[in-house]
């Protein structure tokens, strides 16, 4: 793998959703220099809410760098208050969505840059450097792209609906994303992976998370021809997400919600693939499903920031000493 | 004075800005029915921050009226917090103006209201209801409308400059009103008028709060037209303004900061004035000054709730049973 030769860290552009997305970039950005490490986010779950632009992820992959991000919840802004939600409701039009007044400051900032006629990169700049982010934050698109979830019970929902309205309970029965086909990745990311090292699909929910990214104008072509690893973060262990509904989706969708079902998903896209020590039973298989993906197992729950060094430290040991199973 | 002769009160129009204003109209509403009682806002310092749309003085007498303004202040609700605020300023945005958590949510609804294509007056509604308030407040226009200060130091200044970034502290040489010539009374505001027994022009600013309303399209007329009583509440005291910039800006606009002169300022549009027994001495000028005008003493400072009521109960008497001096 190439190295910047001078002090040999491989410029890494992460691929990720929210709150496991955001651990691994964080665990990233406590080893890689500033211009080393580019996160790409989805913004697929993006929407419109009292007027605002909110944007999920990127605002929990840049209060998680920001060292700010709510550590109960992994979403939100630590020791945030709800004055405003709670005078909302006293107007009778506070809804299942509450937003914490400090939240409030990252979403009425970037409403008003994009209504300035500003792109969603040049928001997301601005407030990743006022929380003295040095890492690079992008969104995946400028342009409008949404997840749509299609379930049996309620028909189809916009995501939010679905993820807080409904807590993902509703049966899924399809995922499709409104701007398809029209929606391009940023030249900036474009750039970004044309000029890494290494790739890194976060363990994000592959369906909700990283395929609003893969989706993208110009986005899978630009990580098949640039000729450097791509790995993946399985995000089950045990069959099991560590949050949130990547098992349950899976298993709708009749995926198989396991590693090696992570691994066939991801298929042709990875080189190399990160599991738990969990599934260590599920090497045999996955050497017969995939025979030319690298391996490598090891405690992939972060529980502390530490956590996120940690695994961050060895997939880049990994990587860029060879070292595989 | 024409009553309502089911139970004998009057149908009473007041016209208010902020803190003195919203006392008055609270005194009013503590007396009056809810159908009995129409409170006409002026809307000229209305500003767009953050990109929401804030009506200062619209929300001072809803606050004031719902119970839940800031006994402190006069302006902004009780007990509201700045966390808001904060997190803007670690974004490095917050300018000088400052919004509570609370106070946020009205500038949100206010906003969507307005984006979804209802007017003030329609958005003024859902949260004064939200708030359960029962008599009416209106905002004098729905057209855009807006009070300019042209200052000495800084020439022209928005409202909102001049009065919080700088403190009214810059002289004043002139004040206009963009939009003037267009911007019209509303339907509602003019329907209250032509319905009214009794008009009060509130103790708050003449040039700053009464001023902009009186000059919106067919308001001077409707008020003329109506053939009732229209009262002014003085308020200036001994020549000082209770709150704000009236006593300074008479000065400077070479008018006479006194009771004298604003009972010059509002001449032919007032059949009555409320003065404070401070200016007692000053009964005598006005006679000569103003011969048909109607004066009554009595304490106009009000310090508590029940000092509005009180206030508000002596001017309702002196007009329904006709005492003056």
């Amino acid at each position: 793998m190439a190295l910047d030769t001078e002090n040999q860290f491989p410029r890494v552009v992460a691929f990720a959703g929210g709150v496991g997305g955001a651990k691994v970039a964080h665990g990233l950005a406590q080893i890689l220099p500033p211009d080393h490490l580019t996160v790409i986010v989805n913004v697929g779950d993006d929407f419109v809410h009292h007027g605002l632009r909110i944007s999920p992820d990127l605002d929990t992959v840049m209060y998680t760098l920001g060292g700010i991000a709510n550590p109960q919840t992994g979403w939100g802004i630590q020791g945030d208050t709800l004055q405003n939600f709670e005078m909302l409701e006293r107007y009778g039009v506070a809804p299942w969505f509450r937003l914490g007044d400090r939240d409030l400051a990252t979403h009425l900032i970037r409403t008003q840059v994009l209504a300035s006629g500003q792109t969603l990169t040049e928001a997301t700049q601005k407030l990743s450097s006022g929380l003295g982010i040095q890492h690079t934050i992008l969104p995946a698109t400028d342009d409008p792209f949404t997840t749509i979830i299609n379930t049996k019970e309620h028909g189809t929902l916009d995501f939010q609906e679905y993820f807080v309205k409904f807590r993902w309970q509703p049966t899924v029965v399809g995922i499709s994303y409104k701007g398809e086909g029209e929606a391009r990745a940023t030249e900036s990311a474009l750039t970004a992976i044309a000029a890494a090292d290494l790739l890194v699909i976060c363990p994000s929910n592959p369906l909700l998370s990283v395929e609003p990214i893969l989706r993208l104008g110009g986005m899978r072509e630009a990580i098949q021809k640039c000729n450097v690893p791509c790995i993946a973060i399985s995000p089950l262990i045990a069959g099991q997400a560590v949050k949130g509904p990547a098992a349950k989706l899976f298993a709708e969708l009749n995926l198989d919600a396991s590693v090696v079902g992570i691994a066939r998903y991801y298929d042709e896209l990875i080189d190399g693939l990160v599991m738990d020590i969990a599934d260590q039973n599920a090497v045999a298989e996955l050497r017969n499903v995939a025979p030319a993906l690298s391996l490598y197992v090891t405690q992939t729950l972060m529980e502390t920031i530490e956590d996120r060094a940690r695994l961050a430290g060895e997939i880049l040991r990994w990587q860029m000493e060879g070292i595989s199973l």
